[in-house]
């Protein structure tokens, strides 16, 4: 069985360098050839173009957004390069709209498509513990199981349509974004009658949430620290909008959507989208003037 | 030291056992005149009004909301009765202005005031785990906090105003209305796609949300079972609006209140107010028509 | 056929002018006991207390809000002063639920009870073209017709509940807060792309919407001339309250009320809420930070 | 000078027979070959492709949308067969995004682009009555404002960029859509209270807003006639989303669109698409349970 891997970023990285672990034969691409350079010590072999990566068994790829994997995949031709009756594995956080269209274009090709995002960090993602959100066909899936084991410590299945693991992302990504105004409304909330927030903070996260979510965001919401961002706010913007439009396209308003919206272009608009997703905390105080 | 306790609902009288288990001569009354009668074989002393409870060192009251504790503490004439130097310590959920109201009418009478809100449900409450969120003088917190020792695992110190505490409730509640929309709106969304709920609530509770709030509105949530209601849907726009009022008095705008005020009247006029608060769930999915 | 008048402010002054142009006598009462001597060389009688302006057949009364109207009428004993079959015609704006308890109050005591809210400013009122909307008894507003007529160029009849009048002006009101956010908004959109306002709502004003709210409120928007104010932005806050309650006693959620809430508090939390109420467009140009 | 015409829907024709009417040589297309054929008679020149239509020195275009425009100037190749030193006057309701890069693609083949989109509806177009919202370079503008003038009673420039005209369209269109919701809440505010919508329709359109669009879609609103549509509420989708993607793409929030976002989505889940625009009254009575 031969194995590709394409996209080496700060995701990536960690997951390739798991199959290598497993003394698992690997060809991997990068836009940053570095990234692949570095993976050659593990066992990896570098190729210079995606499309030399394509003709394996399996083909995972971690890609950033819709328009990284549209360019690699579809412009770049490295779809049409991959054998009939391998499999591509596309663990990125995609669009619905895009996991249609790549079930789609694999399907006429021969070629089988599995989504397979993630959560987790880049810690989680090197411990080789992320949980994976896989849809695809039954087959693929088994097929390709005993690599995933490889990369998370469970996989979650939900369905044969690639898309519907992609939706689980965006809702669980949503979820987050949620998490976070909710925090920061609320810590304005009690700010504005004299209560430091990480007294808040500390209740909510000792009682009712005793979550990874809250007290990482609810940490950085009490003490005002949203820069180095861990993730950026305008990349906040990117999931909500996945959300909204994956709602949209079945007709399901998510008002909490075009709250939260509203609420992340405002923080831009201000000059806050390069900072941490937390920063939704400043834009809630902002609103009511809390200094 | 002669103690009172004033309203014995669901949550008072579990409370009030707890102080007559430490052997603390307790003087209660309730509305409810035959859950008074139940206390008596536990050590406690049943009176018939409210006022004949009034006069003693320390005086509880767990009362339903802003008009229970209005009818009681200030047309009914309790506070009138209370002994100068006595403190009341209200543990009830009420909104910032009455909290307000309270503390002047209290330091015009002189006697204490103490707000001190609970966190956690019936059981808690009987296990004496409450969280208890307390604002008031100091020495008046000093004075009740033997007394607050025997009723939660601990108590959350907010400041000297009262409504300090009262705001700090309030916020949390609201949060978990935040909660349940969330899970809404996103198991709404996945369905949409043709997946269960339940599989989508299971990773959320396993992976970003190990939380009681999450788990158990999730789980209602995800099995669609809205009845018996453990906390009515329309009790849960009584907390929406409290923490509306609250940030309007200080100009804060709350974007995601205002989204859920709308969620929770359109609940209420298809008919839901009187299922458990997790039925924002149905209403999500009637939005885009989810059968 | 005897007639007071209670409350000469901005509004109630050339109201009751026109009553006593018409040769009627009249007995005025107002807390600014200034504006009440003007009207005496117009044939009006002052008296010292409101309550001595009760004893007459019609009352009319044009106060400021339900505090006011309940100050005056409630807690000052003037309904207790009018005699039984006389009418009060209210012609203040009041929230549902003050004109339903006013609707109790009157009825208890034996007084008619007329809602009569306005439509139109101070210059209207002089020219007596205001548009009444009334409601009430069909008997009392036969007998009250003739009086309206001097008032205003048209009397709209919404039912026998005086809340129906009210809540058909608190729709007016709501709905011109909604049309000057519509014009906050686009013009916020327009400058975001470099057109000048005045062409924008130029266009609106001349094709879509010939119309004096557009109008108004439209060139102060363009021209960003917020003061002085002709209405306060803060009192449209008030206004657009009403409305909330109002549905939200019906359980009707009104979103455009709940996004006209939060603009009007950002705004006002930001120092505008003296502004004139088209200062809304200065809210929503900070919102995206069009400066 | 040779004119051509492409797209002769309900607005195209009417347009394209005005320029007909001037005596004007005329080459025209349509997708709808029926429609190009009837103007023959009037003096018209039809031809068999839109490429064909395409070496003119003036080319008019009336299409749907941004998906027509696309695939008939860019992927049909009408553009590419335009002369150099030609225009093409697109007034088309596009979205920013598309007027920007028609503007690069017409720059880069060195014909001159003006964006002309309209106000006004098929009967307003066949009197020549059209208001013509145009951006674009002034020299082209000065060489078709000739040909304007036979199509509209006025041209409003806003701009070298012809994105500008289009966002005053799409701005103008989404004040529309804050109208009828306008209408269709305070509608079933009053409905709440028993008044008929019809008595507080009257008001507004008599008093407040004199205005067609209040009228129209008021009227339909008031006698509950959402069908035959004359714009369809899922197109009504369509304006409202173009505005909110200007607005993104300057980092804007414009709430009052993410509240008509919902009211439409949810609008279209129950079914009603397909019904005039005005049907987001049924719509908001729905919300309410008022029937």
């Amino acid at each position: 069985m031969t194995i590709g891997f394409i996209g080496l970023g700060a995701m990536g990285m960690p997951m390739a360098t798991n199959l290598l672990k497993a003394k698992l034969p690997l060809m991997v691409w990068s836009r940053n050839g570095a990234n692949a350079e570095k993976l050659v010590g593990e066992g990896a072999t570098a190729v210079a173009s995606a499309t030399q990566a394509a003709k394996v068994d399996i083909l995972f790829s971690m890609l950033a957004d819709d328009q990284a994997v549209s360019d690699v995949f579809i412009a770049g031709g490295v779809l049409d390069q991959m054998p009939q009756g391998s499999i591509h594995v596309n663990m990125a956080t995609v669009s619905v709209a895009m996991a249609k269209k790549l079930t789609q274009l694999h399907a006429a090709r021969g070629v089988g498509y599995v989504a397979a995002p993630v959560l987790g960090r880049v810690d989680v993602a090197a411990a080789g513990n992320l949980n994976i959100l896989a849809a695809g066909k039954g087959q693929d899936l088994e097929r390709i199981q005993p690599l995933l084991d490889l990369l998370g410590q469970k996989t979650w299945r939900y369905g044969e349509e690639p898309a519907q693991a992609n939706v689980v992302k965006i809702a669980a990504n949503f979820s987050i974004a949620c998490a976070i105004e909710t925090m920061a409304e609320t810590s304005a909330l009690v700010r504005a009658y004299g209560i430091e927030s990480q007294a808040f903070i500390d209740l909510l996260t000792q009682t009712l949430y005793p979550s990874p979510v809250y007290k990482g965001y609810g940490t950085m919401i009490a003490e005002e620290r949203y820069s180095p961002a861990g993730f950026k706010l305008a990349l906040g913007l990117k999931d909500v909008r996945l959300a909204l439009e994956a709602g949209e396209a079945q007709h399901l308003p998510l008002p909490l959507g075009s709250t939260l919206r509203d609420s992340h272009l405002e923080a831009i608009a201000q000059g806050d989208g390069l900072l941490d997703w937390a920063a939704l905390g400043k834009a809630a105080a902002r609103r009511g003037n809390i200094g």
